[in-house]
């Protein structure tokens, strides 16, 4: 069985937005051993739709279809498919009560277009949509199984892992499975890291070895494919074992694991409290680990000292220590830290202080310098870094790096 | 004439790659007055790639194919377009000598195999490349005019800027100029958008004008065509003032213009300074607006009270008020402001609280409810709203209607 997988919208093939979702469901059909053999993008345009169905529904076994299923009379999947198969759309009371019910439950009335979101192709199923209003569609058109899902990648990804997959098995559409395992590092940067791992990502190995940077996290892909998931997990197993013993603690964790995860989880287990002290990430260090449900367990607050005034006056930096080594240097980052720690009446703080650009702070103080400090009751200390990239790039690495420095503290805890 | 641009490569088809090729072309010959109807994507397989060829030579005119025309056995463009327009591969002397100079240029012997890159289907023309040693090709198969240019984004680029445009030109591919003009509005949902818009957005009006949501943003893109930029943009001109006027306060910019940039602008021209006061946004509205360089002039900092106490403590917030009315309610929101406002002591403090999920606050009291609060020298104001989708979707949209209330308040000033 080989798949097809079609991307709905003119706001694709006139280049305004970047098809992502074909990649991602590319690779969980991967991991379900069902090769993916063309993409196709088309516009909102009935009958180029149908004629890209038709085509599809020719040359695979099993197509998946994102976009076109909102309210507007842009979106036309349903049409399509319907002409394609030849049927009339049915209003489907079950989805209706769904739509109406997302609705009230917002405290907002039913736009009357809505309704259209609720017509299915005769002979279609509805896939639930737990995150917006357009149901998917499920049918078969001649010897080809047709998925419909939103374009919305949110929505399009819970679609496919709740009812989809179920419904691809369920018909046989599995076959080798292929498992990928990432293992995320910190710390070091990608040239580094492969020197530290010598030959594991050497092209051709079994299994292969990848290696991908994201906001200065370091990923290695360890991929295996074999007849079970257990058998490709044990062949994953050795590999990563290797790889954790190369990296030391610059591993931080696996799978979906960000930083922020793995900082939440150290917290919980060694019953830390924390607070924040931002200036140059002005927040970010805290909008990060408050990501993750259940939070306000271990994270209090924080305060954002953008300027120097509030520096002092929220977190008690003494205005000579700002005017003698100015407010990016080590001992403000680490009074921040300290008085954060003592006003927010917390285990740990940790401050970020630094010049995001395009502003630098003069000789020997380069735009993407960075000091992070931290305090516990029994001391503190201060990490210094200097980043390259743009304004928002150096916020966002800093952010981790602070991170990165109370991960590196708990786990010795 | 219309096109249809085909990426080819098994790293994409299995999702270990993600294409931009696509869209950047897709959005280059928009400005060139080319209308993309279809994109293809196909791995390395000669039977398939001949498939997609001939499919995209019977729907469009013009063919822009990306990637095969590497030197090893994987690359199988020359063979496809050969296949389908039933010619021979012959070897192109002076192609091959461009490929030996380069070789010798980079003082390296070239491997016999690369002789491969000097073969074209009888009948070619090479496109230079002065980045690498693929040649591409440019040819008529049919009606349809193909080109097929190599995968690496800069070769391909260079290689459509240098060699391709002039000869889309020269066949009459060239059609009128294609301005897009965008602008946002937020606080209203797309279909309440369109229906306040009316037939504005109908199919077929000159200009166009599609609806597109991101975040919460429901952003209007007018697109018209005409001869000259400026007479595309005189078409344009009327309809975003029709859009404006329909859409009244909802717009607050155009372009690439975010929330954040609008505040800002309107911080510095009302000479306001601000503070937030932030429990489930978590620093995010101050980290929003601290994206913007020489931000320091207006944005003073903040408190993150994630937790009660820190609310009572930093923020002044009666614990009384706590208890009787629950952290996520309107009076604590504006003590959060008020507090906040003081402390920090600006102009304006603003301030969220609500219920980011996956708890939520019982009865009348769903996931997705939030409270932002405005203070400012003269009083102090609170608006609530009920947001759908994840948690960390919740976050981010009542970060941005925290910004919006700023902007709404400003704009009146």
């Amino acid at each position: 069985m080989r798949a097809e997988i079609i991307s709905i919208g003119t706001e694709l093939t006139t280049g305004r937005n970047l098809d992502t979702n074909s990649q991602w469901l590319s690779a969980r059909l991967a991991e379900l051993g069902i090769p993916v053999a063309f993409h196709t993008t088309v516009g909102d345009d009935l009958s180029d739709n149908v004629e890209v169905f038709r085509t599809a529904a020719n040359r695979a076994d099993l197509v998946i279809a994102t976009g076109g299923l909102g309210p507007t009379l842009d979106d036309l999947t349903r049409d399509a498919l319907a002409a394609m198969a030849a049927v009339v759309l049915d209003f489907h009371p079950e989805s209706f009560e769904r739509i109406r019910s997302l609705f009230s439950q917002r405290q907002r009335p039913m736009p009357e277009r809505n309704r259209v979101q609720a017509m299915l192709p005769r002979g279609a199923e509805p896939l639930a949509n737990d995150a917006g209003t357009a149901p998917g569609i499920w049918m078969k058109i001649g010897r080809a199984w047709v998925a419909a899902l939103p374009g919305v990648p949110t929505e399009m990804r819970n679609m496919f892992e709740r009812e989809l997959t179920p419904r691809l098995m369920s018909v046989g559409a599995g076959g080798k499975v292929l498992v990928e395992r990432k293992i995320h590092s910190f710390g070091a940067g990608e040239s580094a890291v492969e020197e530290l791992l010598g030959d594991i990502t050497r092209r051709g190995n079994v299994p292969e070895v990848g290696i991908t940077v994201s906001e200065a996290t370091v990923t290695l892909r360890v991929v295996a494919q074999a007849e079970t998931k257990q058998a490709a997990n044990e062949l994953i197993a050795p590999v990563e074992q290797l790889i954790r013993q190369r990296l030391g603690n610059l591993v931080f964790g696996a799978g979906d694991d960000d930083l922020h995860d793995c900082v939440a989880r150290l917290l919980d287990e060694k019953r830390k409290t924390l607070a924040t002290a931002e200036s140059l990430t002005a927040g970010q260090v805290a909008e990060r680990l408050a990501r993750i449900p259940g939070v306000s367990r271990y994270l209090r607050g924080g305060i954002i000292a953008y300027v120097n005034e509030v520096k002092s006056s929220l977190l008690g930096v003494p205005p000579e220590l700002l005017r003698e080594h100015g407010a990016v240097s080590a001992s403000v980052a680490e009074a921040m830290a300290v008085g954060c720690r003592q006003r927010l009446d917390t285990d740990l703080a940790v401050s970020t202080t630094g010049f995001a650009g395009p502003a630098d702070g003069g000789e020997g103080k380069p735009v993407g310098l960075v000091f992070v400090g931290l305090a516990w009751a029994g001391g503190a200390k201060v990490d210094r870094f200097v980043w390259g990239g743009s304004r928002t790039e150096i916020q966002a690495r800093s952010a981790k790096f602070a991170l990165n420095v109370i991960r590196l503290w708990l786990e010795v805890q």
